[in-house]
């Protein structure tokens, strides 16, 4: 069975060019005037995965956006800086033309093979979101027919909003910019850790939460993969805790089914203007 | 006046070679084998300054160690991968002879000239750490001489630590992984933006806390400076949200003596073993 989330964020190996990978950036994915920036992230990590076989998972991503992508042709270019050990570190680029889109740097691994150790008598801060049934919270289908129009991105997704935090939708939000959802993609492709790097940056922009509607470019985001997820919905909470000099950091953690932290990333953009 | 800690991050540009800079590290940053990881992002951090005088300060800094680096001469290399604009993105490298120590991606700008807009109504979630008064709180010169010994670095800090957050120093780890501690340097030199890219790895790893005590070597570390910071003090706080895989997440904030946050960062590293 073939998945479309595996089909756009499929490249091919350029012969005789190591590293060098040919993608189709698909205008699926666009939101505003460009094309999402966790596709793009997935999009790297899948070349990434294919130059590294044996160490195929995202591990850290840290990803800088210098210009925005649209639909089309792109190419990723992976180099290996040190590979050894249990991990590899890589640097990568998104280029269409001779714009780059995006340049990275990561470091990828086996998740299955790390280590469970855990400290005794370790109480982990971190706890799944607290989130109402999947049933009674907001489809992101009920977004009005213009957002649809603009973010088609948004159809590729089951997502559901937490109504306790959807104020911003209905022109309240609460200033707080804090945003969770249930989400999963609407064919039932199950996640991995490289849908893992498009979860975490699926969900709108907290800076709606914050009264601010407009485009908040990313200027850095990075993602951490903690475990490869279980099949089944994830649960996504975002926040930001500061605004300084035109910014606003959003930290994101993505939650899987059996209640596992799964991805945490976190992302410096800019704020919309009023 | 000349300080120390600019002495030590000082870097020659390379005479002929664009972007290219003479560093020597100073073994009085070293903790254990290695020089603090903080401390090259600083000198890193300065080479990017040089590179661009106009944006001389760091706003979003990612680096991935890849080796332990050693007191000696150190070659740091950056390349400008777009200038436009309020800021500017580049990569940048940290060698010794043949071996990258660490490769980085930042963007850099004028913090004095960003925009001061914040929403209506916006609710800041940071606020300053809740600390004891400085002299409250436990001094890192009374860490045992054979930590001083392994870790000079600590020497070149005034730091003070919360005495509620300090019982991993006295074999009482809390199991939370957390910590809090002024911190200043000891020849009164004022903090600015580059010293808080080393202030970000200043404390010991909150590893400590959870009862590991032995090396946590970085893999990633991504600092975000909010806003430059007012003479004085810096308060930080250091606490991690979750360990699996064999690695722990620090999430790090810096607050100035104003109560204004200006730095965040976060690291991934590896859980030492038991």
């Amino acid at each position: 069975m073939s998945f479309e989330f595996d089909e756009h964020i499929a490249v091919r190996d350029v012969e005789g060019a190591a590293g060098e990978h040919d993608a189709q950036l698909s205008s699926g994915w666009m939101v505003g005037g460009a094309v999402n920036g966790g596709y793009l992230l997935a999009v790297i990590g899948h070349a990434v995965s294919r130059t590294l076989p044996e160490k195929p998972d995202p591990i850290a991503v840290s990803a800088y956006y210098l210009s925005a992508s649209a639909p089309g042709p792109a190419r990723a270019s992976v180099r290996v800086l040190r590979d050894g050990g249990s991990v590899a570190t890589v640097s990568a680029e998104l280029a269409q033309g001779d714009d780059v889109r995006l340049t990275a740097l990561a470091t990828f691994g086996s998740l299955g093979s790390l280590s469970d150790d855990v400290p005794e008598g370790w109480t982990a801060a971190a706890q799944p979101p607290d989130l109402p049934p999947v049933d009674e919270c907001v489809p992101g289908s009920m977004a009005p027919p213009e957002v649809l129009e603009m973010a088609p991105f948004v159809r590729r997704f089951d997502i559901r909003f937490d109504p306790r935090m959807i104020g911003w939708a209905l022109g309240q939000p609460s200033g707080r910019g804090e945003m969770q959802a249930w989400l999963r993609l609407v064919d039932g492709r199950e996640p991995d850790p490289l849908l893992l790097l498009m979860a975490v940056d699926a969900l709108p922009p907290v800076s709606m939460d914050l009264g601010r509607t407009g485009w908040a470019p990313t200027l850095e985001l990075t993602a951490h993969v903690r475990a490869a997820p279980a099949p089944g919905w994830l649960r996504i909470r975002h926040a930001t805790r500061h605004v300084s000099g035109g910014m606003f950091e959003e930290d994101c953690e993505v939650w899987d089914s059996t209640d596992r932290l799964v991805a945490q990333s976190r992302q410096l953009a800019r704020l919309p203007r009023s």
